[in-house]
């Protein structure tokens, strides 16, 4: 007898363990930021903010990548200088930390190398690093912040750079009710999320969607069992001009997915039940059930977390010297 | 002696008194702001940044009305649907409502009627009411916002604008360096700031720039000694098509003058020290020497006040059902 109840004790303890003890799964909890150099992010945040780095005066950082709406313009593609349409889809700037490289294609290796392509693409902001940089030294403020920032009288695109990136590493989304989940909270999901989440792995979705971002780790082939309609954008190729890395592309971050329509590269769909019915067929060569597309649907969305809490910031004035904005 | 002593005590009392009471000045302090329904305000502050009550999707009340840089775009002309050039310079929304009216025109009444133009203006966000309440009504947190806010399931333009204004009315800048000195504090502004408003009042500026707003308060003929450069742009003309309306405009607020360039219905400088001189030239007949204008302009900038701190707000994500935007 009481062997028997050792027994029932040990099994009953572990089972509840095993309950909250999620760190084992293949996707993990955003962890907390640390190490915050707080001027450096206000600085940044000025920067990602300041319309004055695009030729007309009109565009920042936060036109694409809006931090009200998940990060993303929720376009199709991004509007750029005279209203020229981008090619791709705005991947969301939330979270993009956790990617392995950024831009679809991979072809910047971080953040801070990001952050110089669309100040000085011709299509986006359509400006150029040496522009950019002589509207922040014509005024005074940003002169002195870069001063005590970087401890330096010359600012550098590299500064520049580095301090939108900074920023941008604080713009995470954590405590999602599936992060609290994994972190123990048996409640915080409900059965359907959690049946979702289990269908997210057992069909596979999970071989591509790990991690912190839930993506963002790998480039996978679109259409890896079924061709992709899409054929002219070569992504991973762009970069590599390797024939074996067409149609390749970073696998993106599923965390706020609900917030950041229209999905994939092509913003082929707006909806994102669709969405996953697209993965299965192209990526996976299932056909889900209704039911099924549902449960995983619930569960992709209760992978939204904390948006960033952005005060929003007060730009310095432009002085006699600055360059003048040229909308043309 | 004691009579002596009296008078001089007397005359020092005086100076002092009067030194402290400015409240026959006829600039007025900027008042707090009181009786605030916040869930409106916030409800405001999300349709104020919202793009999707443009047709493309982009562009939102702050995209031209930019809270970071004064209330403005800091362009000639705004910036709108498929690059549109606007035909004029954007005002700000910093203290809008201490404007009589609304546009350089005076053609909306007040911020609520001003408020519907540019969603619905081809030029500006190119949208139009009955799309707007669509976008809206067809996003539940929006829905359940109205419902809580106006008591009503079906969203009305009326509403939307309702909010809008209340957001605008809240978009003030109290304590201004110049503000406090008119509440009694002696050692707000410097000597010069203080000498430049003395020279404002004796040049005859004040004449229309007085108030809360520091203008805002009539309508002015542009070129009132000498005939103005732009005669294209005709004014309040285009509302009451009085012929002794022509070149009339609403006279600017001169609150935050200095994050507000260019300056003018034309934006025809981009320099605040130029644009004091033009209109000591055009609306004085005089001409100021340069130290007097060095003198006005840092008085000018003694009027800059605290600006809005904005939590920038995170909107609620489209459905199925939400119109999509349309770029082109």
């Amino acid at each position: 007898m009481k062997l028997i109840l050792f027994v029932y004790c040990s099994i009953f303890l572990t089972v509840n363990l095993s309950a909250a003890d999620r760190s084992n799964e293949m996707i993990k909890p955003i962890p907390a930021t640390s190490d915050i150099n707080q001027a450096k992010v206000d600085l940044g945040k000025q920067l990602f903010f300041e319309p004055r780095l695009s030729k007309s005066g009109f565009l920042s950082c936060n036109s694409c990548h809006n931090l009200s709406t998940g990060g993303a313009d929720n376009l199709p593609s991004s509007i750029g200088h005279k209203w020229q349409l981008g090619p791709i889809n705005s991947p969301t700037v939330l979270n993009a930390k956790f990617n392995l490289a950024q831009f679809w294609d991979g072809r910047a290796k971080d953040l801070q190398e990001q952050a110089g392509g669309p100040i000085a693409n011709p299509g986006e902001m359509a400006s150029t690093h040496e522009a950019a940089i002589n509207v922040l030294e014509s005024i005074p403020e940003y002169v002195n912040s870069f001063k005590s920032v970087y401890g330096t009288d010359k600012i550098g695109v590299e500064q520049i750079t580095d301090a939108i990136a900074t920023f941008e590493e604080t713009l995470v989304t954590p405590n999602s009710k599936f992060d609290k989940w994994l972190q123990g909270d048996d409640n915080a999901i409900s059965k359907l999320e959690q049946v979702g989440y289990e269908l997210f792995k057992a069909k596979g979705c999970i071989t591509c969607h790990n991690g912190i971002g839930v993506g963002g780790a790998s480039y996978q082939k679109l259409g890896m069992v079924k061709p992709y309609p899409d054929t002219k954008t070569l992504g991973r190729y762009n970069v590599t001009k390797k024939e074996e890395d067409k149609y390749f592309f970073k696998v993106p971050l599923l965390r706020n997915i609900e917030l950041t329509a229209p999905y994939f590269h092509d913003a082929s769909t707006w909806d994102l039940s669709e969405a996953v019915n697209i993965m299965a067929e192209y990526q996976l060569g299932v056909a889900l059930s209704a039911d099924e597309n549902q449960k995983i649907v619930a569960f992709l969305k209760s992978l939204t977390g904390e948006q960033p809490k952005i005060t929003y910031p007060i730009l310095p004035p432009s002085t006699k010297d600055t360059p003048k904005p040229d909308r043309n």
